[in-house]
Order: C-alpha cells, then structure tokens, then sequence
C-alpha cells in the first residue's frame, strides 16, 4: 500500500491528490463538527473555502433547509448559525439541514483536494471506520493534516498517525515515507493519552480562551462514531 | 526553555523569528556543505535566494576571491564552481574562499529567517556543539527545518529532534510546542540508526540518482565537525 502524511493543507498541491484517494483530517474542530453533524441527521455538509462563495451558495438555497456554518480563527462568523463546536451540531439542530461550512484550515484543505478521486472527512471519532476502509483501496493513499495556517497541528498529525499504525498493523515499513513515518512514531509515543497530549497542544491553548475541557474530550474519543463521510460533486455526505 | 520547530522554511514568517534565536538544517545537503566548508578553511559564506542574487553579488567581488556554489533540484547549477556536495568543500578548493551560496530550500531557509536576532547553521555534523552554544540562550529559540519545497523532510526534523532531546535532557515536558514533541517522538524512536533512517528518506531517494552511500553516510555522521557558523550581516561565519 502506498501511503503518505501530508502535515499541512497548504503543502498540498493539485497534482499530489489527483486521482489519489484523500482523507482530511482536522481534529480541533472542523472534521470532527461534520462527523458529528452527519451522524446526526444533516443531509449534507457543503464545505466552502471563503465567506464569499457561503454567500453565494446560500443565495441559492431555500432558507429552511440550510445553516450556515463555520469559524475563523476559532471563533463563529457573526450571522452565522453556528460556530464550529462539535457540540453545537444537536440531532435537534441539523436534522434534514444542509450545513455550508467555511473554516480557517479544515474546508481549505477540503477544497484544496479536490482533485482527488476519493476524499474521505477522518478525525478520532472514525479512524477505524475510515482504515478499515482505506484497507480496500487500491489506489494511493494522502493523509492530509489540516494543521493551523503553514503550520503542522500535533492533534492531525496523531491521528495520521493512528490510521498509518492500523493500516500497517503497527509495522511500519522501512522504506514507508516520511510523513508516514513522522506521524507513525508519534502516535506510537502517545497513543496511550491521547486526550491528555491534545488537551496540551498549540491549538488547544489556542481554543481554550473559549472552549471548554468538555469539548476537548469530545474530539479526542476513538470510534464512538463509526462513520464513512465522503466528498463528492461538492458536498459531503455519509456512505 | 521556549522553544518550538518549524518542519519547513515557508511554514516561517518574518514575525516569527524576529528577535528570536533561529537554528536553521538541510542535513541533505545545505547546512552539511556549509558546515564543512566552513571547517576545511573557506573565510565566509554569502547566502543568497536566488540565482540573479547570487550573480550580483559576484559582480561586486574579486574573481579570485569567492566560488559561485549551489544547486537547482539536487544538481550543481550550469557555470558555478560547486554543487551542495560537502564531499567537493575539500580544504584545497575552499581555503580562504568566500562561497556565494544558493540551493533550493536551506538558503531559503536562511533568508526567510534573516530578521532573527541570532542565527545557527546546524546538521547532524555540529548538533552537540549547536545544543551546547544553545544552553546558554536566554531568548526563545526555533528550529527551522528546510524542508523540502513546501513539504518536510525526515532527515531535518531528526536532527531537529536530536537538538530538543539535548536540550531537554531527554525530558520532554507536557507543554512543549506541538513541533518539538513530533520532533522530538521522531529522534526517540530512529536515533540509534541515524544513517540507516537518512538513507530511506525522500530526499535520499530523490538524490540517490547522482550521488551515492558514502554521501548519505557523511551527512549523517554526528559531531565529528563540533562548530558554531553564525549567520551575521549577510554572511555565515565560525564563532
């Protein structure tokens, strides 16, 4: 199996996806919001990569059946629904909703894989759902982290890490690549705390002005929503 | 200790490295080559991004005074005197030269950290002295790892690990940066085979087509070249 890290959305290109199959991951919070909100009944997620093009697409929809969702730096965008804490995304909430969602790093690495010929949505809450079925991919395989602006997310990187160690049954090649092996040996370092080493990541303290420990927890649980979201013809959708 | 590692030069702003301590590393080759240089007698080396920046410079100066040094993609640049092999830096070719240098990604690095307060040249060659002269800074310090393109490169953010296990003794505490724990989880678990890791690297596998084991091999070599070149005024010196 070929298979590689990419640490941040913005070390993508076009070329590096095309044809491949992608997951994204952005842990705090963005990918975990969606799982979150399709597990719960929101018919589709529409990422967008700036406020304009949410405008736009919100110009087209009837009212009733969208929320308009998202952050920047971690905050919601005033007018906006709803924030990007997974907690907000109730059944209550979003049942039978479409949710445009526009985030500082989560939806730009979306939109900057869309190229590939797969793009599965990946975060703690469905590592294994999402290995077990990168196991019958026969295709490369990108992990792309989101990570914080250029920078690389410890909190991606780990859970990278965690679908590189399942994929290879904890044995890691020695001529695997190097992102894989970068996020193989830190998940193998910390995987038995893994929601004490996010609780102290950078972008944990980043959050925590606002956020509580609570929300912390939630996007660090392993599996408690075993779901396959994909992106296809623009949106997102469970299959 | 503050202290944090950048996987790559374009993950670094301006903002970042001002009055900061900065330790740049290209172990595969930049930092490697300059190191050695620097140790086999060559008077200065003269950084620089680009290749018109590189001839403007050598306009200026005595002819019999510098040696035009670099590469594009891994490969010596058509009418330079040296490519970014540290096995061509012999003291015969470089005694009291000064080199004009320009490669792909470390002279990136350097010139994307130039506002930086202090500024070390690091590979595995010097790691132990760099750690040493980095014990008694009392300003917070980054790693800049070159990296390649916009992508990290394994054999940099090794040695960056091997630097922040020195400097922590080991005892990498809860609320370090995100950087310096993958750096750090990396070191921990290759560090008793540094050559035969740099070996499988990507950047070894780019460069395996022109140059051959002995090469690797140097560059992986620890402490056998224990200097401190210091980046100041446009120019890397031994202080």
């Amino acid at each position: 199996m070929k298979l590689d890290v990419f640490s941040t959305a913005t070390a993508v290109q076009e070329d590096d996806v095309r044809h491949k199959t992608v997951v994204v991951i952005d842990v705090l919070r963005a990918t975990t919001s969606m799982i979150t909100a399709l597990k719960n009944g929101a018919k589709a997620i529409l990422p967008v990569g700036d406020m304009e093009e949410a405008g736009n697409l919100a110009m087209r929809l009837d009212p009733s059946q969208y929320l308009l969702c998202g952050e920047k730096d971690g905050r919601k965008i005033d007018g906006y629904h709803l924030g990007n804490s997974p907690l907000e995304y109730t059944p209550k909430v979003v049942k039978d909703k479409s949710l445009i969602f526009n985030t500082t790093n989560g939806t730009r690495a979306i939109s900057r894989s869309a190229t590939a010929k797969k793009l599965y949505i990946a975060a703690f809450l469905n590592a294994s759902a999402i290995s077990a079925r990168l196991r019958e991919e026969q295709d490369e395989i990108l992990l792309v982290c989101a990570g914080w602006k250029n920078r690389l997310s410890l909190e991606d990187m780990l859970c990278a890490g965690m679908l590189v160690y399942q994929l290879c049954n904890g044995n890691l090649p020695d001529d695997a690549r190097d992102g894989s092996k970068i996020a193989f040996a830190l998940y193998e370092k910390y995987r038995h705390d893994i929601t004490g080493v996010i609780k102290n990541t950078n972008h944990a303290a980043r959050l925590r002005e606002f956020i509580d420990e609570t929300e912390l927890e939630y996007c660090s649980r392993i599996d408690t929503i075993p779901v396959v979201p994909v992106f296809e013809d623009g949106m997102i959708t469970l299959q």
